[in-house]
């Protein structure tokens, strides 16, 4: 079986300049995929030459019209039908591709992306899953930012959501979940996550109990379960410090000539170090809870990065994602109209 | 004036080890402090040669009990009442103390703060404030755990005690606060925090507006307001993530003979950047809304971090920090009680 992935090429801070020779990449790397380049034709072209080779496996699908990253939610929904975005989940909702990348609004690819595919039955809120580097692997961290007002039903439903996303992209049988909170007792938190803890002991996933907010880095459990505005706040907040300290650290490097000395002689050791810690690896943040997979690029992707988040949601769409939380969602509430055998 | 300092000896990772040098020190640069230092004179007294010099500056006070950092919250305030921590908070309630400062068990500190001292009048629920380095100074960020659930009033109360703070401990006029949140628009943001943005602006505070996660660590803003969940998962994440990425940093540079000749070379550049992000520097937060002072060190801190906590607490005493919170609430809240010109 052929995985199709239509993508927005018009998407992020760099265009087609980077999504199109990282959709090219990674054709040649999986010859179980092909790819429908979404955007304005005129600008796609002219970047495929020597893409002869791929035949049939690549496609460009017009799209007139691009989503602006300063663009209001209500203006890409309503105002751009024929946007690259838009045009991309269309062709999931069609069924003419099995996932859809953007590195667009994040705002906008998820209202899109609601509206067009519809929310899985069972689940309230689809959720943004990302990736976060630990000390020894990774961790998927949701929700990160389409939620901000949570219950505790929403909290558990991110945990089963994430257990199915670690569990298709990893290939893992029972990841953990971790819920976070600040304290690791149970009576800490407020009530939202104090009731979101029974519900996921209650829930049959690899529930360890809370997370303190330092433990996520420390590969304390695979899913760590958050409301959006917290998701949000770490992420951007993690962000900020580590360019924080790398700017620092270039700086006290770039002070005078004996330091700039030191930072030649110490620059294997940078290299070995960034490569450890390479947030490119991790590009390719997963829209949970729809009747189709969406995946969503950071805005800043190079073609390394924007190859990484192809390949997740090429993954993603092997191991009929969608279908498993279904599958799921219809065994925890079996009175809610799927037959537990569905 | 002399500024008296109440000192739990006995709390935090190292007890009088620390604490009781960082005293000496303290008020070897400090001619107008005394401290009463709070704990087992049998474990305190020895650590006292050579203080004599400072005579009456300093006294002890025995205390047979200690808090531990694994005693529930309850434990600590009904069956310690002769607890070090409880003991120094006491002195200030009694006025023979101008602040109590303590390494020990957060949750406890705060509990017998508000038993024994009691909240300010007009402010709802105390917070406490810690420092942040940013790229080119440092912030106040409030609540970092006091309180898990707030609503839009408690978010205001932060922002004026947490411009109190700022204007005590810098001497600063009209500092600066940016709220919380995940967007910079208005519209973004969950139920409570867009209600605090309208009240804010109505405080007569210099408020900024919304600040997100990364602009923290820019300077955006010198007070930054969150609910103390939030502000708890930020101040742990972000202290898990700088120590991940030194000891990443470090684990690099002992890999072979070459890496760590490149890491002698690159000595004095890393040590420049441990100093001018150096977290000691920033210890002692602050719990604020409170009739009297209290702040809190690091469990970790070493002497000279536990000697900026003390050199914090002495100059919020010296600005009388407490009645100037009382005062603003005063003005903010006519009708409750206080005349305006109080």
């Amino acid at each position: 079986m052929t995985i199709t992935i239509a993508v927005d090429c018009m998407g992020g801070d760099h265009g087609p300049s980077v999504t199109v020779p990282a959709v090219l990449d990674f054709l040649g790397r999986d010859a179980g995929c092909s790819a429908v380049l979404v955007g304005r034709e005129a600008a796609l072209r002219p970047l495929l030459r020597g893409a002869e080779r791929l035949g049939q496996r690549l496609r460009i699908q017009n799209a007139s019209e691009v989503v602006e990253m300063h663009d209001a939610i209500s203006i890409a929904l309503r105002n751009k039908k024929d946007s690259s975005m838009r045009v991309a989940v269309d062709l999931v909702k069609d069924g003419r591709a099995d996932a859809a990348l953007s590195a667009g609004n994040t705002g906008a690819l998820m209202a899109i992306s609601r509206f067009v595919l519809k929310t899985l039955r069972g689940i309230d809120r689809p959720a943004i899953a990302s990736i976060l580097p630990t000390v020894d692997g990774h961790c998927y961290v949701l929700d990160l930012g389409a939620n901000v007002d949570c219950t505790a039903e929403h909290l558990c439903q991110f945990g089963i959501m994430g257990t199915l996303l670690v569990a298709a992209l990893e290939h893992r049988d029972r990841p953990s979940v971790g819920l976070l909170n600040i304290g690791e007792e149970d009576i800490k938190g407020n009530e939202v996550v104090k009731q979101a803890a029974e519900l996921l002991k209650e829930s049959g996933l690899n529930f360890l109990g809370n997370v303190e907010g330092d433990q996520i880095w420390r590969g304390a459990a695979d899913v760590v379960v958050c409301d959006g505005f917290v998701g949000n706040v770490l992420l951007k907040s993690s962000e900020g410090l580590a360019q924080m300290i790398a700017s620092g650290l270039k700086e006290e490097f770039s002070r005078n000539l004996l330091t700039k000395l030191s930072a030649l002689m110490a620059l294997p050791v940078i290299r070995a170090f960034k490569r450890r810690f390479d947030h490119r690896a991790y590009n390719g943040a997963s829209l949970l809870g729809l009747k189709g997979i969406v995946f969503k690029s950071h805005g800043s992707a190079d073609a390394y990065a924007f190859r990484c988040a192809l390949e997740r949601a090429a993954e993603a769409a092997r191991e009929r994602l969608p279908e498993k939380i279904a599958a799921r969602m219809a065994i925890l509430h079996p009175d809610n109209g799927i037959p537990v055998a569905a």
